[in-house]
């Protein structure tokens, strides 16, 4: 790149962060402190996350519905446990139509209670069950330290919410979104590789029995959390009184499971995928896969370059067509490479001359100089190997920084570049709240193998530890 | 059907209105009066609705970005002409983050103005034009007297903004989504055939300067506008400061235009195609076009129904298998009915045992024994013809009851069953006044070849008056 366009991640990351939102054109501060304007590119990949996600979720047998973005302020005081870790978030409607409310109505902060009220209506015999509902909208919890994707006072999220007949039910389902459905989608689609657990006592979903979780290791050694799972185990159904008739004739009460995922995916995608130049987007995910730029007009070239991507769109890739000849190619370039669209496809009169194109590749880098007759295999087989590539890599860093430590101290002291795994029999609450007061945190409990503890009392369950977004 | 399940259209046609949505399973109200709940096979509608309409609006060249739910009360004074038209149906927060706002931020009721202050700022050069925007979202515009997907406080759209260089640029733009996007869409997915048109001065939508409207008659006579695109002139270039460096090096101020559809056309809908049976989904948007049953377990049945939805996919075709023996044959019959699905392939022992299935159309009517190879030819073969039917059926019907009248008290009439159509230099502004007092407006002006005028000046004008939801 001929100057520096991005703040160095090694020189100040948050800054990095920002810089990149702001020159791959992802996102801008909107009108209102706390909300986001999400610019074209960047809606591209939430769009391409929606897509993918709503395709896994709908393979569980969920089904999509709408429901409304004011809840009268009265549902909210129904789940008195629940609510309590909202209220200061809420946004209060008090004056419509020209007057002030009878009743004041609250933006949705989630639709837990609304979705509530439903199921019960709808869940009457046990032939109704399992009811599997998903939502797609944006959501409001008023934020006064905002930053784009990662914290806004609305954000776009899904939020899944089924009632069940037994709690087995209901524990398999809210274990298959957290593996078969959110940890697929994050390493086979976003390359992110994640650590799936259970969140302790003191970070669980208020009203949830266990909330599981996948978290993410940034760039800069801290973690995001990209979705949870929550079973409710009865606590919403009473509350809401989700109750069915059962096959012996019985009224029985429901179990419940909720989960989400938010346009929070896009800040984690940023910070584990992006480097000095931008962003790298993993192949399948993006929305334009292969840019296929007109170098400058010359006989044939355009011609040419039209064809290529026909040629790669026959081949199931996406490809774009850059002919902006008006604006210098070296801005061009640099803007590919801001937005991490893997593949550009340089076509000029000077290579075409001689039957070739020049490939360059946004991950592993460099330029190749490829007769056009081979271009379509060679863009094909770089994608497949820069998933492979973006996935290696951030699996090298997250398990390079991730330490075994033997206490508190030493968790936070790790906490510094990375993560620290210790034994939960040795933390502990005690150990947990003194990490806290250093702004360090449990993310989740995992067993030695990897695998999701039923409980936390198991003794061999292990400790996540680090900073988090 | 064994029982009424609704009410007949020609008996209380808002009442079956109600009936259809409740027994379909289409919507329901939400707890904040006048919100909406869409139900699964409601949303599946509008999903298919979207994903149809977005494709369309994206092969014009425009990309999705999203705004801001909220936007600063300030904003929605910039432009006084336009805000007027909206204010009494504003919904205000004035609280949040646990205080009272500084300034109450309003719910959007449309992001003309959020969107116009971004396109102030992304249109730089005249290589930034056009700057082709949309975005789906929600919007709240307080509704007293609400009416499932026709009027509610909060629904769902698509809001189309566009900046352009020149005003023929701009002019030709609406017009595409117009007549591309919107009637076709309309024609070839929905099966509707529409009005093409613009709306009188009192009806344009405030600070546009033509307003192209698609009206579509209901089966009670009536009309609904099924989607507006707006040439805004300089309008909202001039009060949102959307300005350009043309070629020449000048500031020059931009064109703008905008255009949206709603959860409305699904209201539509249900009213073009529905009969006293239920829904009638066009096949091109049924979610499920066609319902594998199985009639009762047997031999070989339910492989040969799973066979068939997956033959059916081989084609192309949304099968879905319905094997739910527990409920009652009947009862599943009725739903799919009143669900409105296309096609239904019965398969039970006895048809089976003779090599047949039994295939029921919901548009056409009757049953047939089809053998089991043939019956994925058959189900194309009428979802292709249902298609044509749904459609001639609904001309038909808008033929007939659009008379040509000579004077307003005649058009109002007319309006009683129809629609009237009269010289547009007769009615005048004044008539025009004199219909609204009798709860009849002018829907749109036309050409007599049916085309759009480029002025209600041309005395070939033609207007089409009548009743609208």
């Amino acid at each position: 790149m001929p100057r520096q366009v991005l703040t160095p991640q090694a020189e100040d990351f948050p800054r990095w962060y920002q810089d990149v939102i702001a020159k791959a054109e992802l996102a801008d501060n909107g009108p209102v402190r706390g909300t986001m304007v999400i610019r074209p590119h960047g809606y591209a990949i939430w769009e391409r996350m929606q897509a993918d996600l709503d395709a896994r979720i709908k393979a569980t047998g969920a089904r999509n519905a709408y429901f409304p973005l004011f809840i009268p302020q009265s549902h909210l005081t129904r789940e008195a446990e629940h609510v309590e870790g909202f209220s200061p978030e809420l946004a209060v409607v008090t004056h419509a139509g020209g007057k002030e409310l009878e009743e004041p109505v609250v933006v949705r902060p989630t639709s837990e209670t609304v979705i509530g009220e439903y199921l019960a209506k709808w869940t009457q015999s046990y032939r109704d069950l399992p009811l599997l509902l998903n939502q797609w909208a944006n959501v409001v919890r008023w934020e006064l330290r905002p930053r784009l994707f990662l914290r806004t006072s609305e954000f776009l999220w899904q939020e899944g919410h089924t009632a069940h007949a037994t709690e087995e039910d209901a524990r398999a389902f809210a274990r298959r979104i957290h593996e078969e459905v959110y940890a697929a989608f994050l390493r086979d689609t976003l390359a992110i590789p994640v650590v799936l657990g259970r969140k302790t006592a003191r970070e669980r979903f208020a009203g949830a029995v266990n909330t599981l979780t996948l978290e993410g290791m940034m760039r800069d050694g801290k973690a995001l959390q990209l979705g949870t799972s929550h079973e409710l185990g009865q606590n919403f159904a009473r509350a809401f009184d989700i109750t069915y008739l059962s096959r012996a004739g019985r009224q029985e009460l429901a179990w419940t499971t909720s989960w989400g995922t938010s346009t929070r995916m896009v800040g984690g995608l940023i910070m584990v995928h992006g480097d000095d130049s931008g962003l790298r987007l993993p192949p399948r995910l993006a929305p334009t896969q292969a840019l296929v730029t007109v170098v400058k007009e010359g006989e044939g070239v355009l011609e040419a370059a039209h064809g290529l991507v026909g040629e790669l769109a026959a081949q199931g890739v996406r490809g774009e067509l850059d002919a902006r000849v008006e604006t210098p190619f070296g801005r061009r370039a640099v803007d590919a490479e801001l937005k991490g669209i893997p593949v550009r496809v340089e076509v000029g009169p000077r290579d075409l001359g001689t039957g070739a194109v020049t490939l360059v590749r946004r991950v592993a880098g460099g330029k190749t100089v490829v007769p056009l007759g081979g271009v379509v295999a060679e863009v094909v087989a770089a994608l497949d190997a820069d998933h492979a590539a973006l996935y290696a890599e951030a699996l090298a860093r997250c398990e390079e920084r991730t330490v075994p430590v033997e206490s508190a101290a030493e968790a936070a002291e790790a906490a510094r570049t990375g993560w620290a795994q210790l034994p939960w029999s040795r933390l502990g609450p005690r150990g947990e709240a003194e990490l806290a007061e250093a702004g360090v945190s449990v993310r989740c409990l995992t067993l030695p193998d990897g695998s999701v503890p039923d409980s936390e009392e198991d003794p061999e369950v292990v400790a996540l530890v680090g900073r988090a977004y």
